[in-house]
């Protein structure tokens, strides 16, 4: 089967669609959980299934280090190694290498550095990024590109953009296209309109099955990101899914989609949950505050995951002051679920053509957890 | 229902039965996963059911310092609390105020202590002990006993277990019968024959729904547990329930059903899951070893968890080296299900009449990992 993209319905610019691919289908718009170095932190995969994940994510500059890309190929790949045999997406490894690697120098080849675990050098190229990624046996591979540091001078940002480019058009080179698996490209150029313009259509150029929008939440703050977004997603192929890298709150989810985002990854939900944050329907929880000690009432009572079915707001509290691996689990659970029924719903709304309806009594939901 | 202790079938001193409670039946031996805190850790509730335990242990201690018992109880009391509908056995509170609080000071009328958590000063009784497994709601009560330190003098010993017996008096007379609810003695005496047997002579007079061993696997080594078991269980009635507390080893559950105990809990399968410890059909193995780094086989392929179906050792290797919450959570699933295993085969061989042959072949497979 080929990897293609159905756009089923539009609501103002946001989107419903399914994605096929050949490890499965995802309906969008989809939030992809984190799954960092192999597992995504605290859940099984059938836990992480129960949520309604249909996609997750991998770290290749993680899974780079330990156990190892030829390693995970040894044990049959990524899918196989941790138990998901549903699509799994996995970035470049350039984000992480610099933001966690130490010693990092970059020059026009790629980029070399030290791994934060043992000191050991590597030499990160576009062409071995998409090595180590058809080694984990990605159903979609990112092009490896420099994430512009914000804030950045005209000047800057359209060297970086225009390195990503030339990286860009190397990693397709290098891909290897196989049934159902696809690439995606990454729109870069900061905050600037006509860098952004430039590198869409340099991209769009080398026909990627997805495009990415990269370079935003990292710091711009939800106004420019939003200001980006209108101008970026009318840039890109109406016919090929799209995906907001590491975005982002729930907010910033509903906000995104409505400005034609198809998909998501971030670590929030997943690292809310063993900080103790709970999203739900009524805002967000700190599930230490002493005010849930006594509260016998299911952490969301919209919700149907395990956490919020079987468990109390209070039971909760006590796990996390207890320092129980539990709370890090149930809590887990809990957001990756309203995470995906953000989406689900959000997908339903699209097609029924009241998606504006949808957030905005989803956010005056939010506002009963400031007055309550 | 009435709480009930049906003897199906011995072999040798061995014994099959069933344990009927208010709260579900409990086929025996059996072994009770530790949920200290209101959790066994690392591990939903879901995933204790399908490890095939039938009955779970709380700590009195804990519990009392925190939620509260008073708290438990008003959120509907521990089964509830923890999704745990089927029997609860909760301990008295007395070996782990003697092992983990501050400031114990003990007399006639029980111990008072601080917190380990907040310095809060408690005062623990007879009477208070069973009031707190009342409202935690425990299946089965334990009385509350001192623990005699090893090695103790025989004039030491017997102060002890006559305190001890004096407790269990007023234990019995604190105790609210309920139907399907039971209460267990603990017959102490250290390592003397004759302590022993005055202790479980004065038990008996009590009528208790069972009877537990105590003050064993305290540092005196598996022959001389093995030696006090030989006297002590023939001191216990046919019909009751034997529950040896804290025990133990693989190794040591197979000997001490031989030698007549029915129920056993240890933090052991638990705790050695977090540490990276296996207990497996051919002995136990540690997980960070660099020898299972590109071990694409299940950790044991004699067993049907998620863990050992789904999984490879290599991978488990990955996630304790990458400190992934997710290793002990696979870790601890495997090694409870193997206890259970352990037990429910052992039950099988007694009613088949062939448990020494049984223990033979299980030690046997353990000498692999030693050779292999």
């Amino acid at each position: 089967m080929s990897f293609s993209f159905d756009l089923l319905g539009q609501d103002g610019a946001a989107r419903a669609g399914m994605l096929h691919t050949a490890h499965g289908d995802v309906p969008t718009p989809t939030f992809m959980a984190v799954g960092t170095a192999g597992t995504v932190k605290a859940m099984t995969a059938d836990a992480v299934r129960a949520t309604g994940a249909k996609i997750v994510l991998g770290n290749t500059y993680h899974l780079m280090l330990r156990p190892g890309a030829e390693r995970v190929a040894r044990l049959g790949g990524l899918h196989k190694m941790m138990d998901w045999p549903g699509p799994i997406l996995t970035d470049s490894g350039g984000f992480q290498v610099m933001s966690l690697a130490k010693l990092r120098k970059m020059d026009e080849t790629g980029v070399t550095f030290r791994s934060h675990i043992d000191g050991s050098a590597h030499h990160l190229t576009p062409e071995r990024s998409m090595e180590i990624q058809y080694l984990l046996d990605a159903t979609i591979t990112m092009v490896l590109d420099e994430c512009t540091k914000f804030p950045a001078t005209h000047e800057e940002a359209a060297k970086s953009m225009r390195l990503s480019t030339r990286w860009a058009k190397r990693s397709r080179d290098a891909f290897v296209a196989r049934d159902g698996y696809g690439q995606f490209g990454i729109v870069q150029g900061n905050v600037y309109k006509d860098l952004r313009e430039e590198s869409a259509a340099a991209l769009r150029e080398l026909n990627f099955e997805g495009y990415a929008i990269g370079g935003l939440a990292v710091g711009e703050g939800q106004e420019m990101m939003y200001a980006m977004l209108d101008i970026t997603a009318p840039l890109l192929p109406t016919g090929k899914p799209r995906y907001l890298m590491g975005v982002g709150t729930p907010d910033d989810l509903l906000g995104s989609v409505a400005r034609g985002v198809d998909m998501f990854d971030c670590v929030m939900p997943t690292r809310a949950g063993r900080t103790a944050r709970g999203f739900t329907s009524h805002g967000v929880f700190n599930l230490r505050n002493a005010r849930f000690i006594d509260d016998g009432t299911p952490l969301d009572e919209n919700c149907g995951c395990l956490c919020c079915t079987r468990h109390t707001r209070a039971y909760l509290h006590h796990l996390f002051r207890a320092q129980e691996i539990l709370g890090p689990m149930l809590l887990t659970m809990h957001n990756l679920t309203y995470y995906q029924r953000l989406m689900q719903d959000g997908r339903v709304a699209i097609l029924a053509g009241n998606y504006d309806e949808y957030c905005q009594a989803t956010r005056a939901g939010w506002e009963e957890a400031k007055h309550g």
